[in-house]
């Protein structure tokens, strides 16, 4: 197994998974960022239509430009490498599942990078329309391709623990 | 560890499962049931807005219900259970996220599902209005509670092989 790879149980891994914004200088082999991709690529999608484009972004200028437009994307000065997920509505099958389709994606690479000891941040672009206007200047896209979140990561320079986040007032049986 | 739950890697879970259709029958024990929602409210959240709200479903008859409407809900005659996520709008403190944020947690409870040996299908329900709109009738819910998902749940009586998605087409670096 590769330096800095873990192997980890899943239930572990799904319950443990927390937010992460601080990293430290540790770069991220490009054989980890395909593992990532490949955990992105693995979701399920509605009719199969897989509509995702990943862009991996580990340029300093680029992160910068981002941060003009977005609030909440500090860590991105600190990250080693972004994974930005897109839709190609061109690729689209089933109207309007695109979002649920890149959430699934976009969740199963938080994970995998937790499972491999890499910390993660998903910001949100999609559904606010100047972020995705400021992303789609920045990388020249096409009409058709929608930007829809951008996933930070660095190994961690921070530790959360575990949330108790179950509220038995959520769940219902057989009637609301 | 309780029979009927394996130890799985988390990549391996993430890469190997696949929509399961074909159920035997055997009854999923209400602990799983609950690891499986805890896995579901463990998923990240716009704001930590956790806006979900989860009902479990084993009547038949609500399985009859749904099938009058949803075309594509047939492993509802033979499944176990199955978990409608639903998103409640007064929760909601980042307009639109809530579709992010019901996704997540359904990936979550399908990788959770998998690495217990349980096989799922996610059956959807938002945006089709017409379904969005079966569902709140049968459960006589309030306008502010939106069905989103459907969690088809069982052990499983078919098996699907891994499939490679990775598409070098599909992956970009520092511009489209």
């Amino acid at each position: 197994m590769p330096a800095g790879e873990k192997n980890m149980d899943a239930m572990e891994v799904i319950l443990t998974r927390r937010s992460i914004r601080k990293y430290v200088d540790k770069p991220i082999d490009d054989d980890i960022l395909k593992k990532l991709i490949n955990a992105g690529v693995s979701a399920p999608s509605a009719g199969n239509q897989q509509p995702w484009h990943f862009v991996v972004i580990d340029d300093q200028n680029i992160f910068d430009e981002i941060l003009q437009f977005h609030p909440n994307a500090k860590m991105l000065k600190q990250c080693q490498k972004a994974i930005l997920i897109c839709s190609d509505l061109n690729l689209e099958k089933f109207k309007g599942y695109w979002i649920l389709d890149c959430s699934a994606a976009t969740q199963n690479i938080l994970l995998a990078a937790h499972a491999m000891g890499i910390g993660s941040c998903w910001l949100g672009i999609y559904p606010r329309v100047e972020r995705m206007k400021g992303i789609q200047k920045i990388f020249s896209m096409p009409e058709n391709i929608i930007p829809f979140s951008l996933i930070a990561l660095g190994y961690p320079d921070e530790k959360h623990g575990t949330v108790d986040r179950y509220e038995e007032n959520r769940i219902h049986h057989n009637k609301w």
